[in-house]
């Protein structure tokens, strides 16, 4: 629903004061509309469009170089008036006659027919060039049956373009209706817009259901389904194109693909994906496609589908520079894609496995095991982790855990796999758990293991001391907390205290010897279950110490210290 | 709500295929995000941004000339990983280095920063600078506790622009924190958007109610308040940032009022319009201010508003050319609006009053009157001639026919005033009721009573079998519409055909005995009241036969003959 508004009478002309106020370096306004602020060149045909407001950037936002000279600007969903259209056909006048392009609507056929006549009694050639690209309402046999939508963009920019180059109203007339002729929109409607003012939606399409075919103002629809995948929309959008196709067979293509408002860039891209897929497999070339918002309908949630099938000429056209507030083409920097880029794409991450040497790839196989014995451990305890987690936090924790230490565990399986030694598949694993996981203690994990198998190495791994004290230092430095801050570095400082000190002295297990340490700090004991329901218990009554976090360290150090003592 | 997605789990990366497939000659894929494809000048400072996806055109849409280098795409509001922004700063580094410039947020900290520490180890200089203009959460005195919102595009922007005028990177790095700590945005919620998969939506503010400060991810708001007028709106926005200026009293700023989502360009424009006077009252003179979707959070419906105060430097890279998917900027075709277009947008649409005979005059004042006095019966029959038009159509017949008749009645009395002949009279008058009533018969009354005026003139008012034709010949040459068609067509013909026959044998009052048989022909008497009645007893029984408008029009013909036969 639109919410922003002060007296809905005064609505449509406030937004053209904020439009132009924005905009004033291009656009100007005139009475009943705006015009470029820099003039046609004398001679040249000029374009006006319009229509109602509310479909921004349609109207006036398609007024700029290379697109419309100027835009009658008409109240909310209403025609612009006859006199309105004529005003601003007679301020952008260069000499060489007017040329009115706009949505084929009742009220705009009327208004722009009358303003035609009253140019032409004033002694300005005038041509009008309805837009009928709705094939949802086409007959085949009678394309002036169709509404006009997007491709109107199109048919502007082509038109201007024409124009811009010099050709006489009665061939850029020709331009437009050739350009009208072959362009193809579809549409459809998850959900209305609200009218400024309005208190009911202009129409509704019932929760999870779409209209296909219906218009920006309510128009009804021909079909109605339930809402499709992204890829089942691109396929209907494309059939339903193709059904009406000018020109059957290969050819190539201007495409829009515009969301009416509340549908958003990123399911636009994600459906036209699959949009140009489909359109290549048909042999359709598609130049220099759109994707965006260039006919709205307020907060309309709808997208719809538009191609131009080209000819050199109009190809040319389309290809032309444009600059108005609402849509711009600059020249592309290259010809097309470099087409390795595809591929890059979908490179994996992952560095190349360096040479190890065997101490260090028997290190690393523990290594994997203790990861993976972690892995269910965390598994088990997720549930239960998210549960102390919600208590201080959002409560994401348990399957932040569980996500980057499936991964982790899967990388260092493949890792060790490959031959990698200890400190590569520490590295690898960090990575991957970083990757998968998400979120802070994701991307501290994913350091800490980064830090460690830097410090290990791939040769034979010594000074186990030093790779802990690079983890945790590591967390330490990129998180930044403190011990007492009620994070997992209460857990880890013990940590990496009583590694060192157990190394020192010489103790045959510094894992466990440390892990107890840290269980300790952690305020949870050696065995899982139980310490999870005291942990709890404890978090309910001091408010999230030991957090959750240190919980995860300490359950995850015990178990590797488990695996690496037991190996 | 998000509709359109196919596999939740692919959302992310579907979206920067269609993206790139889209965008192809100006981006490519990278492991990790995406690069231009038209590589940085050598020896040049790469600018790398990134973050989360669902903010198009953040992340990714920032990225082409004058702008980013290149952008690490994350999950669907996840910030990347190292390894992603490792990745894609090493496919733009030009051999001077990258500054990572992204919004502060936590894992984004993290990762950039650990991405930082990896790059400096794999020799290319790196710096951050985390963007944090979001004054909500600010604490005046530490400004590295606020987040980063829409302004980081102006961030991005200023920096790019520096690196691309040959700065070294810590020049570049000094440029940015300068434009951050320049950097001011404000942002109010609505409603949350629901992510993609997810069954309910992300956060929710209470119908009527908005959050002020509320993040973009749903961070909690700092105050709750009804949603006030586009004017309150624009005044709190203007507050809010200003309390927060970093420089006090007129200065010079780039301004962005940004949509989150489905708060659409009609309502920033009207927003704006009022933003813009209350920063010009404040002292701040606006540099190529931009109204649009920058920043976005799918479709949730928020704004924002973003300022920069810009030194001379700054403002040089502000207006620097910039070109990618999301953003663009061209040289102004003019270095500042036409002072004048203001004025111009607000004068009168009407013609000048040509000089008249007192004859005409005389006319006009019987003709102003006789609309006035239809003006009355349409008043009054106003409720009723909507029942009868919603039977067979949308039931707005009388308002539109009130509203018409209403502002040609002001603009008859208002043209007699000023002298206007009959001509001039009926011209105007139309023109107004078609500006004013707007719809088809709106444009209908208004050509009628125009090509009236024409044949009359303004000198001796002669000939009103003609005027008559004309106005009558208007009308069906614009509706189209053809007897039997049961539409105001059905009363006019006869109207004109007996308004003929009656000057043709002498009648002394053709109007009147046209009007009968325009009234006859509308199957309703001479009495107002029960005529309404039973026709429309008559139309609920056969459909909308007559239908309103030739009641209208036997209505308004038979008040003007009546008026016409008394003068």
């Amino acid at each position: 629903m639109t919410r922003l508004r002060n007296d809905p009478a005064e609505f449509a002309d406030q937004l053209v004061d904020g439009f132009v106020a924005a905009n004033a370096t291009r656009v100007r306004r005139v009475p009943g509309g705006v015009v470029r602020v820099a003039e046609g060149a004398p001679g040249t045909v000029a374009i006006v469009t319009g229509g109602g407001s509310g479909h921004y950037p349609a109207f006036g936002g398609l007024v700029g170089t290379g697109m419309a000279h100027g835009a009658a600007m008409g109240n909310v969903f209403a025609s612009p008036s006859a006199r309105q259209v004529r005003s601003v056909a007679r301020a952008v006048d260069n000499g060489a006659g007017v040329l009115f392009v706009f949505g084929r609507y009742a009220g705009d056929v009327l208004n722009f027919g009358q303003a035609e006549q009253r140019l032409i009694a004033d002694g300005i050639p005038s041509r009008t060039v309805p837009v009928t690209d709705d094939v949802s309402v086409a007959d085949r046999e009678d394309p002036a049956t169709r509404r006009g939508l997007a491709g109107g963009l199109a048919v502007i920019k082509l038109a201007a373009a024409a124009a811009e180059a010099g050709l006489t109203l009665e061939q850029v007339a020709s331009v437009a209706e050739r350009a009208n002729a072959r362009t193809r929109t579809i549409g459809v409607a998850f959900s209305g817009c609200t009218l400024p003012g309005a208190s009911e939606p202009l129409f509704t399409v019932p929760e999870g259901r779409m209209a296909i075919g219906m218009g920006v103002h309510g128009e009804p629809g021909t079909e109605e389904q339930d809402v499709p995948s992204a890829d089942e929309m691109a396929a209907i959008l494309v059939r339903k194109v193709l059904e009406h196709a000018p020109i059957a067979g290969p050819a190539r293509a201007a495409v829009l693909l515009n969301g009416l408002g509340a549908v958003k860039y990123e399911e636009l891209f994600v459906v036209y994906r699959e949009v140009a897929r489909l359109l290549a497999e048909a042999g359709i070339e598609l130049v220099e496609p759109e994707v965006g918002e260039f006919y709205t309908s307020f907060d309309m949630a709808g997208l719809s589908l538009s191609l131009v099938w080209l000819d050199e000429e109009l190809e040319g056209y389309w290809r032309a520079p444009a600059d108005s507030p609402g849509y711009r083409k600059t020249p592309s920097p290259a010809a097309s894609a470099d087409p390795a880029a595809g591929e890059a794409a979908h490179l994996d991450l992952e560095e190349a496995i360096p040479a190890a040497t065997d101490a260090s790839k028997a290190a690393a196989k523990r290594a994997a095991a203790a990861i993976e014995a972690s892995r269910i451990a965390i598994d088990e305890a997720a549930d239960e982790l998210g549960r102390i987690d919600a208590i201080a936090g959002d409560g994401d924790h348990g399957i932040g855990m569980q996500r980057g230490i499936t991964a982790a565990a899967a990388a260092a399986a493949r890792a060790v796999d490959e031959g990698a030694g200890l400190g590569t598949t520490l590295r690898i694993a960090g990575d991957e758990w970083a990757d998968k996981a998400g979120g802070t203690s994701g991307a501290l994990w994913g350091v800490a293991l980064y830090a460690a198998g830097s410090a290990f190495g791939d040769d034979e791994p010594r000074d186990a001391a030093k790779a802990v004290a690079a983890a945790v230092d590591a967390i330490l430095g990129l998180g930044g907390a403190e011990v007492g801050d009620k994070t997992m570095v209460d857990a880890l400082v013990p940590y990496r205290t009583a590694f060192a000190d157990a190394v020192a002295s010489g103790d045959a297990d510094p894992w466990t010897t440390a892990a107890r340490a840290a269980d300790a700090a952690a305020k949870a004991t050696a065995d899982l279950k139980p310490r999870m329901g005291r942990a709890r218990t404890h978090v309910e009554r001091s408010l999230g110490t030991p957090d959750a976090g240190a919980i995860s360290f300490a359950l995850v150090v015990t178990t590797v210290a488990g695996v690496l003592a037991a190996s």
